[in-house]
């Protein structure tokens, strides 16, 4: 029988700030498309359903843990996943993306906006069957949408390139905005409550979009909610992440996360200067390019390394003070398992 | 008669490093889907084929000056009418973009790639129409995608979000990559020197997909070939774009250009200082997001305002030059025409 410790973690020993056993890597949707397993379980199955299957879900979520060795499993999910929970008529189409019925633009609106006031008790189950399977040395990390995300498509009605509506109703009516930020930080934070009360060991906070912003709308119309989420998480390890979101570390590393996912725009060690100079030493997480796990082993490796060795730089200047490997993006659908798999064991060596 | 001369012109005198009569004004996309006499002389007539008829692209060109008072004119072009021209089989899908029937991915492929050696004379009498209209305060910009750009479209077959096969034969066959970057330079060139011959007063390089590269790839693998294209067209203003580019703009800007246009994310006395840092002042051009064209006046208004003060607080400092109006990124279709020209007054004012 295996002693119940969580000591020798790799994930959890670098947010803590300790030597890992090994280098811990993770992939954003590392469960999904890119595994022929998983597109063999959803077959006919639509994507919001299978975000309430329980076997499902979990099976899911611990089909790339035990095909590529990665030292942490992210709960299966989807950021809509609260909004559906609390009763908003919202869908997933394939090949699109969320896509609302009625999107959110007055004031009647954002009132009617229903706010999760219960357990996800199917979620909660998945949850205790990856724990089952998942050893001491992996890490369950959770899963939600920030609210600007979040906002974003409920405002546009699917997803956006651009974002019009969301920053038309940011600037020209600031007080609605806020209005639905409230309205949805409850949620978020009702929802990640549920995933902890039901055994995640850490969670993330994704703000896809967050990149779309410039600084001074990003710390006056959103910070504060995120702030206000990760504040209630804080009773376990806190990740932080959106992509092109450059010009905003500083700025999202100061809505309280241990750990700041970098997008592979910026080296670790200009992300991590960046990130300390207005919070102190973090956790770096990433941040190779997901396109790189097209271009063969020896680019593959070269780019691996160069990327440890920015970290470890980071590291040993005292603007960092661990380092997470993870993409600085999600994995393309079109990804080749192999290539996943080979990208760890290379990070693991 | 109007005494023929372009001293008075505000975006050459902002460029000259003088103080233009009013703050030049130009918007990335000002011609096209935005303007409903755009899509009714547009209709029925496909994309790439208007680019080359001489008539139709001096209208469309001349559509948006008429209507907004702005202060330049864009060539109504596409990146790919090189390549087209040059005899590629390439075309321009509606809604989708520029889709290539044979990618180019081998060394075959790439030393087949025709070459452009002929004047495209319907580009040049366009020119010559529409510069019989402009006024001497009224400066025509030509136009290119820098080779980045392009060989994204080649390679991907069509717009890519991610662009994983270009950074794979960057990354996994360098030097298949360098010989396709020398094939399309010397296109580049011809079709910017045809439109110099032709009367075009400055231009504008668009590496629109450029911010998808780190720095350090962007160094290695695209700035020699921009560098290349903006030293041939040195007898003319040179203007340099990307969207996302905010960890790359010293590197953009070491391509040789005497003006920077800045995505909105980075606040344009922020980009100035990291351009200056490298490349010595040059001047910036930019950088409203168009998003905010759907936020009504007073929203427009203060954010118009913020930009000019960065822009001049650049300039006080000795980080700039001077200043071009622009948005942060293209015109998006669906915008109201009224509040593009509602812009215009304001900056204007």
């Amino acid at each position: 029988m295996e002693i119940m410790t969580a000591k020798n973690a790799p994930l959890l020993d670098a947010i803590a700030g300790k030597t890992p056993s090994r280098t811990p890597v993770w992939f954003m949707r590392q469960a999904g498309r890119s595994l022929p397993e998983y597109r063999q379980v959803r077959e006919g199955i639509p994507m919001l359903d299978s975000c309430f299957m329980p076997e499902l879900l979990a099976e899911i979520t611990l089909q790339p843990v035990r095909r590529h060795d990665v030292d942490a499993a992210i709960l299966f999910s989807d950021i809509v996943v609260p909004l559906k929970a609390a009763g908003l008529d919202i869908d997933i189409v394939p090949g699109k993306g969320p896509v609302l019925a009625d999107p959110i633009r007055t004031a009647a609106d954002v009132a009617n906006l229903p706010i999760l006031d219960h357990e996800v008790t199917e979620v909660q189950e998945g949850i205790k069957i990856i724990n089952e399977e998942l050893t001491d040395q992996q890490t369950l990390i959770g899963f939600a949408g920030a609210p600007f995300t979040l906002a974003s498509y409920l405002i546009e009605g699917g997803p956006s390139k651009n974002h019009e509506k969301t920053k038309a109703m940011m600037h020209g009516e600031p007080e609605l905005w806020h209005a639905l930020m409230q309205r949805l930080t409850p949620t978020i934070i009702h929802w990640l409550r549920g995933q902890i009360n039901a055994g995640i060991e850490a969670m993330q906070l994704f703000d896809s979009w967050a990149g779309y912003l410039t600084e001074k709308d990003y710390r006056e119309f959103v910070l504060p909610y995120s702030t206000e989420i990760l504040e209630s998480v804080k009773d376990i390890p806190r990740i932080h992440f959106g992509v092109g979101t450059g010009e905003i570390l500083a700025a999202m590393g100061s809505a309280g996360s241990e750990v700041m996912g970098v997008d592979w725009r910026v080296p670790l060690d200009v992300a991590a200067e960046r990130i300390r100079r207005e919070n102190g030493a973090k956790v770096l997480q990433g941040n190779l390019d997901p396109a790189i796990l097209f271009a063969g082993t020896k680019a593959l490796t070269k780019e691996i390394q160069r990327i440890k060795d920015e970290a470890n730089r980071a590291i040993a200047v005292g603007d960092a003070t661990g380092h997470i490997f993870n993409l600085g993006h999600g994995v393309m659908p079109n990804t080749a398992p192999d290539a996943i798999t080979e990208a760890v064991s290379i990070i693991h060596s």
